[in-house]
C-alpha cells in the first residue's frame, strides 16, 4: 500500500473534530515537556520496539472517529487504533506512522443491565474497573488478562484476550454480543443484536473480535454477563516432575471437574514473581513446577467435594504437599504472583514470549520439545501459562546470547517451536494475537490459502488498506 | 448471477469422481420407481416449498466434494449443499436448481479424544447419534435442536442451532474449534487449529458457521466437548398468566440460577403435542402457559438447592401445583412433549414459523405484542421456544386465512412482529436462520451497510456465487 503524509491541511481538519487539545503531536510535546508521554504512543508491552506516530488524535466518541477515519481513507493516511498499549504482539504500534488513534476518552461504562445480564461499554474502559462494577451488582465479566488492572476491553477485544477463567469461562469472544464498529470507510454499524443467539447472516461480530484492529475501530460492545460465582478455592500444587505437572492438567478434565483456573508455572516463574513481588514463599529444592488450581461455584460445600475429588487425581502423581488457600490475602497473594510472572520475567531479562497453544493433552509433549530445542540452540526458557487451555506463554531468556543470535539466529528455533504447536494440533497464538512480530510465523499456521481469504476480506472492508496496516499477515 | 445449465459431459464428470449410482438424476429415478426419495431432496421441513433440482449428487470426502464444487466453479453451476433437509429456513432448497450435494455419505464418528474432551466427525452424522457416541466415555455434547433425531451435524453448523440447552451452554457455534471447508473454489483447507482458543489471524470457523452454506462445505469438524453432568432435574411449571410465565424467566437467572433448559410453551402448544403424542396430561382450564425448567451439574444435593431457590423465585408469580419429574420416563415424555410442538402444529394445521429473538427480559413485551398484532390482522399464533435465551418461535395458523392474506397479506403482520424484535434488541432469528424464507425481512435486521459488507465476503469465498446461490441476502 502506498500512504500519503500527513498535511497541514488535515492537522487543523482534526483539530476542528476532536478539540486542538486532543491532536498531539511530537513538535507540541516538547513544546509543552510531555516529549516522555508522547513518545510512549509509540511502544507497548512488546520487547523493545518504537515507531513514532506523525500525530496522535484523542477523540471522544463514534462520531468523531468516524470523521476522522473518513478524512483518512480519502487521503490514504494510515490510522493505528489504540488502547492502553499492553499488547504483546506490537498490534498497537504505528509501523507506517500516520495517524494513532487512542481510544483513552471512550471510557464509559454506558448501561448495566441487571435484567438482561448484559452491559454496554466503550472499548477504553479499564478490564478490571468493568469487572468491579458489574460484580458490586452481582454480575460476573470472567475475562481476566493479567494486565486487567490496566489493559483496555477494546484490546482485549483486538485479541481476544483469556486470562486465567479462560479454561472454565471461555475467552473475551465468548462474551460478546454486538459491536459498534467504525468502519475503515467512516460508516458506522452495529455487528449484530443484543441476544444471545442469532443466525441472521454472517457472524461480523467474531470476525471484528481478535481482528486485531486491522477491519475497524470497536466504538461500543454489549458484553453478556454471569451471575458472580460466590464461593471459589484455591490450590497451589508443587510437583517435583514439570511433565507431571503437565501430565495433570488432562487428568483433572478427565475425572469430570472443570476448574475455574488451571496454572502452570515452571520453577523459575514462580521463583522470579515472588521474589520479585518480595513474597516469601517455601520452594524445596526437589519441586520443579506448580499447578495453580482454582474452583468456583455458588455452593462452598460442593467446591469441597470437587476439591477431594483433585486431591484424589493428584495422588496418582509425584506432589509435595498442597496449599489450600482458604482466606481472601493468601489468595490474592497467589494470583499476584502468576499474574507478576511476566513482569518478573521483564525485570530479571531481556525476553521474547512466545505465546504457544496446543490441544491440552499434548502439553507435556510440547513443554519437553521447548525444552530440547532450547538445549540444542543454547537457550534458556521460563514457562508459565494457562495449562487448562493448552496456552504456554514460552519466555525466551536473552542471558548471554549476543545480539546476532538475538536478533536473527532466533528465528529458527521460535520457527521450530511454532512448528511443533502445530504438528500437535495446535497455534501461534492462544491469546496475544499476531500483531507485528509473530507476523514472519503466519505462514506456518496458516497455509496461503487461508491468508488469501483473509487478505480478501481485509479489502472489502479497507479498501485503501488504511487500518492498522502491516499486522497480522 | 447468471448460471449454466448441466451438459451431459458434467453428468459422465460427476460419475466419473463418485460412481454412479450417486448421480440421482429425475429420469433416473422414474426408471428405478424412486421419484418419491428423489423428489425429497428438493424439499425441506420448512412450509410446503419444492424446487426440482437437475442433479443430486452423494459424494464420499471432501476430496470428491472438491472436484464436484471445481468443476462447477468453472462451469457456473449452482451447489445447494444439503444435510439430512431438517431445516425451517428454506436454506437447503435448490431455488437455481443445478446440483444438490448431499452429504449423507459423510456420516462418520472419525475419533472421540477423551484426553482432550474433543471428537473430530463428518457432517452427515446425526446430532443424536454423536450425542449418544461421546455420552457412551461420559463426555458431552449439548446443543440439541428438536429434530436432534434426525438432523446432521453439518446443518446444525449451517444455522449455529440451539436447541433447550443453550440457555446454559451455548449454540453449536460455541462447541466448535476447527472446520475442514471445501471452498466454491475447490481449494480444501482447516480453517483453524484443534485448541480452545485461538488468535491467530481471522476467525474463519465462525463466519463459516451459520453462514447457510454460502461460503464453503464443511467436511470436517472439531468439536469441544464437556464432561457429561451426572445428574438433572425438571420441572414443570403451570402459569396463569402468561406475561407472567415470561416474566419469571428473567427473575430465575436474576437469583443466579442459570438453568440447563428454560422452556416457555403456551397452553395450546403443550396441549397440541401432547394430544398429538397421546400423553394424557392434567391441563386445568385457568393455565395459560408452562415453563419446563431444568436444572444439570454434578452433584445432585445442589441440584434440589438449586431447586429450592426456583421454588423461592416462582412464589411470587401466580403459579398451578409444580410437577417435579424425578425419574427417567417422566422426564423424556415432558421433553417428548417439547420437542413434538413442532409436528403438532404441522398435523394441527397449515402454518408459518418465525424464530424471533429479543433480550431475555423483553420476552413479555414481546409476546403481547405477537398477540396484539394477531388480533389486529386476525390471525392466531401458538408461540413457544426457548425462553432463557429470549428466543420465542411463533407459529402463525392458517385458521380460515384466505390464499391472498396467507401468501401476501400476513408479510405486513410479520414485518412488524420482526421491528418489534428489533426495537426491543433483538433480531429476526435466533437459530433456524435466514435461507430462502426470510430473505425478504433482512433488511428490518441488518442495515445495507452491514449487507454490503455480506455480500462482498461472499464474492472473496464464491467469486462466481455458485455456491447455495439465491440465500441469506
Amino acid at each position: 500500500m502506498d500512504f500519503n503524509s500527513l498535511t497541514p491541511e488535515l492537522l487543523v481538519a482534526f483539530e476542528a473534530i476532536v478539540g486542538p487539545q486532543h491532536v498531539l503531536t511530537a513538535q507540541r510535546a516538547e513544546a509543552a515537556a510531555t516529549a516522555d508521554t508522547y513518545a510512549d504512543y509509540g511502544r507497548d508491552h512488546t520487547e523493545d520496539l518504537h515507531f513514532a506516530p506523525d500525530v496522535v488524535l484523542r477523540p471522544a466518541n463514534a462520531e468523531e472517529i468516524s470523521q476522522i477515519v473518513r478524512l483518512c481513507h480519502q487521503h490514504h493516511i494510515p490510522v493505528t487504533p489504540r488502547g492502553a498499549g499492553t499488547g504483546l504482539s506490537g498490534g498497537a504500534l504505528p509501523i507506517h506512522h500516520g495517524v494513532v488513534l487512542s481510544t483513552e476518552r471512550l471510557n464509559q461504562i454506558i448501561q448495566i443491565d441487571e435484567r438482561n445480564l448484559q452491559a454496554t461499554v466503550e472499548p477504553g474502559v479499564v478490564n478490571e474497573a468493568f469487572q468491579q462494577a458489574v460484580q458490586a451488582v452481582g454480575l460476573f465479566y470472567p475475562p481476566d488478562p493479567a494486565s486487567k488492572g490496566s489493559c483496555f476491553l477494546g484490546g482485549n477485544l483486538a485479541h481476544s484476550s483469556g486470562g486465567p477463567k479462560a479454561v472454565k469461562y471461555g475467552t473475551t469472544r465468548d462474551y460478546v454480543l454486538n459491536l459498534q464498529v467504525v468502519l475503515p470507510t467512516g460508516d458506522i454499524i452495529w455487528t449484530a443484536a443484543n441476544t444471545l443467539k442469532n443466525s441472521t447472516g454472517y457472524n461480523l461480530t467474531q470476525l471484528m473480535v481478535g481482528s486485531e484492529g486491522t477491519l475497524g475501530i470497536i466504538t461500543k460492545v454489549v458484553f453478556r454477563l454471569l451471575p458472580y460465582p460466590k464461593h471459589n478455592i484455591l490450590m497451589l500444587v508443587p510437583f517435583r516432575q514439570v511433565t507431571q505437572a503437565a501430565e495433570a492438567v488432562s487428568a483433572v478434565f478427565r475425572a469430570g471437574i472443570i476448574p475455574s483456573g488451571m496454572e502452570f508455572m515452571e520453577r523459575e516463574a514462580i521463583a522470579w514473581s515472588s521474589e520479585y513481588l518480595k513474597i516469601s514463599l517455601t520452594l524445596p529444592e526437589d519441586i520443579a513446577a506448580h499447578l495453580l488450581i482454582e474452583l468456583d461455584g455458588q455452593d462452598l460445600d460442593e467446591l469441597y467435594k470437587e476439591a477431594e475429588q483433585v486431591y484424589g487425581v493428584l495422588e496418582h502423581y509425584d506432589v509435595d504437599e498442597i496449599l489450600l488457600a482458604d482466606n481472601a490475602t493468601q489468595k490474592d497473594e497467589l494470583w499476584r504472583i502468576r499474574r507478576n510472572i511476566g513482569n518478573s520475567v521483564r525485570y530479571n531479562s531481556v525476553y521474547k514470549e512466545e505465546d504457544t497453544v496446543v490441544p491440552r493433552a499434548e502439553l507435556p509433549t510440547l513443554l519437553s520439545g521447548v525444552k530440547e530445542i532450547g538445549a540444542r540452540y543454547g537457550f534458556k526458557s521460563v514457562c508459565y501459562g494457562h495449562a487448562g487451555d493448552g496456552n504456554l506463554h514460552v519466555n525466551i531468556i536473552r542471558g548471554d546470547l549476543d545480539d546476532e543470535m538475538w536478533n536473527v539466529g532466533l528465528r529458527q528455533p521460535i520457527t521450530e517451536i511454532f512448528e511443533l504447536c502445530v504438528k500437535l494440533g495446535g497455534t501461534i497464538s492462544g491469546e496475544h494475537g499476531i500483531g507485528l512480530v509473530q507476523k514472519g510465523y503466519i505462514g506456518i499456521a496458516l497455509p496461503d490459502t487461508n491468508l488469501e481469504l483473509m487478505r480478501g476480506i481485509k479489502r472489502v472492508f479497507d479498501p485503501h488498506g488504511i487500518l492498522n496496516p502491516g499486522k497480522i499477515f
